[in-house]
């Protein structure tokens, strides 16, 4: 056998233990909130075909994904999000059960080319669907329980960018530009690249309202007096208009969830995958450059597997949560053990009995193998255990001093 | 884009609500468990170098290995287990701290050639890692914590068969077959063929003595009474000794633990992967053919690591567990929430406001827009929602009659 590698690829990562109980605490809230608003977890394999995965992911982003062959040579891809086979999920195994869906979802997703910038090409995210409802009271639903899910968490001061791809593509399509300059102005917006948009937009056949149009939609943020700015700027756009005032319903009911004050509308907001089709938002706090989270209204997706019918939902990017909540200084690892029983020489089964203690709840851990009181010692205060049970021909409990 | 394809690959699977649901419940039970007996979660890696997962899957067990290539060309694979990961992180991330260390784990594992048995390619393993014992104590620790596992799952009538790796070696290194042969052995000795057994043996130039020894393996199966008939087969054999001393040991420790009745001393268990050194067992029911799962010591394998030290285990199948479950008649689905709140038209933020009563922990699923109370009714009953708030200009409760 080859001598055995150490280091691990670029991209991927161990928890250890306090990272992994910090996402198993984090699991735990979700699972629950997510429950508490009707939402049922579901878990799509972590591989399948390419051709079912690639809804997302078209073109050149076809490259993030990893991908790899089946013994009859099919193409094969790790998950790069859960939204696509969760729209396959709900278009054939869930095609039966009553309108809405609400599912929930927790676990690893997979892309390539996050390694170039020093980010994970494995994280974990976790999230909603809402499959079957049309319109605002869903969109403000799925932005409001993203919210939640992250005050819960304890993550402090989380705000919502709130935009409409149906707003873009109102102020696209007068233009009938080249698909190739469509799509590289729509890159400039994804990266907020405002130099590179003027640039692209300079090369264009534009008059002074298009440009103008283009040029400021990554401005159009903050409160509802963007959304008159818009209006304005779209001139009179029936399709436009539309997705405003779409925006300003799903606003207001923000408001009575009480969310009023953390909401901006960004006009300018382009998610980056390809499925999205109405309102789309991120979640972001003061301070950390990247959102924490994000989703939108994605109609188009389940007819792709033969189920046609609306939808929305959100990602939360729980390895971010964590840093973030780290930067807040609220991070805790898991907790020791409340005991350690340890037998003397030849009182090993004894002390198998003192543990089943285990049995009424207690947090016990039960040295592996005798040991006299000095070592005793020495370990429970390396592991941070407080209090120990020594087992011999009778029993003594010693307390150590932990940090 | 090419049409998308709604079919899964062969091996892998989606988890439905139900099947997600009782699948969070175990995960929930077993964390709880595991941290109670001093046990603290990891997480490797999904995927990594090929070399680094190749230590339990040598020779033709390679191939059961999912593998593709990095960027650089370096063959990376979906882990296979979460022993070998472990062990590495054990030996170089969490070197320094105080030994022995008490890990658990719960997450996918892959391995191709499951599907051609109609089994899984991707199947949910569970289990812990006590890296840095030696000993017996150690060994019944882990036995007896596999089977309070299987036990607060709800599995009824778990038993374990108890082997020793260390009893076979010492009745094949008297003998200096030639390394094929003694593979032939093994495999037939791991798949229980007795017929193949003896075919094998048959072939290989062994005194009567020899071949009745590893001919009779496979029936030294029972009590404390095989041991004794193990002994004798083996003759003054000083290795074969102390592997049995260690059986015997673990034995009386488990009867300490409360599990004597359902403990099996099992000599001619030979578990599939290579890196066992000790103490083998796996853990049965009855009426269910494959073990629900097993384990075993592995002093060998955080040494390919750099960082030599004895070291055991267990991981279950959790998908087993489920089926077993399902089979003893206790499968129950998640609950559908306890109150449905609906807007009639014109009221969908008042609706909001009435939802979050959540706050207070209540299971509320709110109405994706507005309707009327015969829609609400019906998909109050459709989704098993015993009760409606309807917000109107008033607020009006009703009541549903559901299976």
């Amino acid at each position: 056998m080859e001598p055995a590698r150490v280091q691990l690829p670029q991209g991927v990562h161990d928890l250890g233990p306090d990272e992994a109980g910090l996402r198993r605490e984090l699991a735990d809230l979700w699972s629950w909130l997510f429950d508490r608003w009707g939402y049922r977890e579901v878990v799509p394999p972590t591989f399948e075909y390419y051709s079912t995965l690639a809804s997302g992911f078209a073109g050149r982003k076809a490259e993030r994904l990893f991908r790899f062959f089946d013994r009859q040579g099919r193409i094969l891809a790790l998950r790069p999000d859960f939204t696509t086979p969760i729209a396959r999920l709900a278009a054939t195994k869930l095609a039966d059960e009553p309108r809405p869906l609400r599912l929930w979802y927790l676990g690893s997703v997979f892309r390539v080319n996050e390694a170039r910038h020093g980010h994970r090409s494995e994280f974990t995210q976790a999230g909603v669907e809402l499959i079957g409802a049309a319109g605002p009271a869903a969109d403000a639903e799925v932005v409001a329980l993203a919210v939640t899910a992250l005050n819960r968490a304890g993550v402090e001061g989380a705000q919502v960018s709130l935009g409409h791809t149906g707003f873009l593509r109102a102020l696209l399509a007068g233009l009938e530009l080249d698909p190739r300059d469509e799509e590289a102005v729509v890159t400039e917006l994804t990266r907020r690249n405002l130099v590179g948009l003027r640039d692209v937009l300079n090369t264009l056949n534009l008059d002074r309202r298009q440009f103008q149009a283009l040029a400021e939609l990554p401005q159009l943020f903050g409160g509802a007096e963007k959304l008159a700015a818009a209006s304005q700027l779209a001139g009179n756009n029936t399709e436009a208009e539309a997705a405003l005032d779409d925006l300003a319903t799903i606003g207001r009911l923000l408001e009575a969830y009480g969310l009023g004050e953390c909401v901006y509308f960004d006009l300018g907001l382009v998610r980056e995958l390809d499925y999205y089709t109405g309102m789309v938002f991120e979640v972001y706090v003061p301070g950390f450059g990247y959102p924490l989270g994000g989703g939108g209204r994605y109609d188009g997706l389940t007819a792709r597997f033969g189920l046609p019918g609306p939808a929305t939902g959100f990602a939360l990017g729980l390895e971010r949560v964590l840093t973030v909540r780290e930067r807040q200084g609220k991070i805790e690892g898991p907790k020791p053990p409340d005991v350690l029983v340890v037998a003397l020489p030849g009182f090993e089964a004894a002390s198998v009995r003192e543990a089943l203690r285990r049995r009424e709840g207690g947090r016990v851990e039960l040295a592996a193998g005798a040991m006299d009181e000095k070592e005793a010692v020495a370990y429970a205060r390396a592991r941070g255990i407080p209090c120990i049970v020594l087992v011999g021909s009778e029993m003594r409990e010693i307390e150590v001093e932990v940090n």
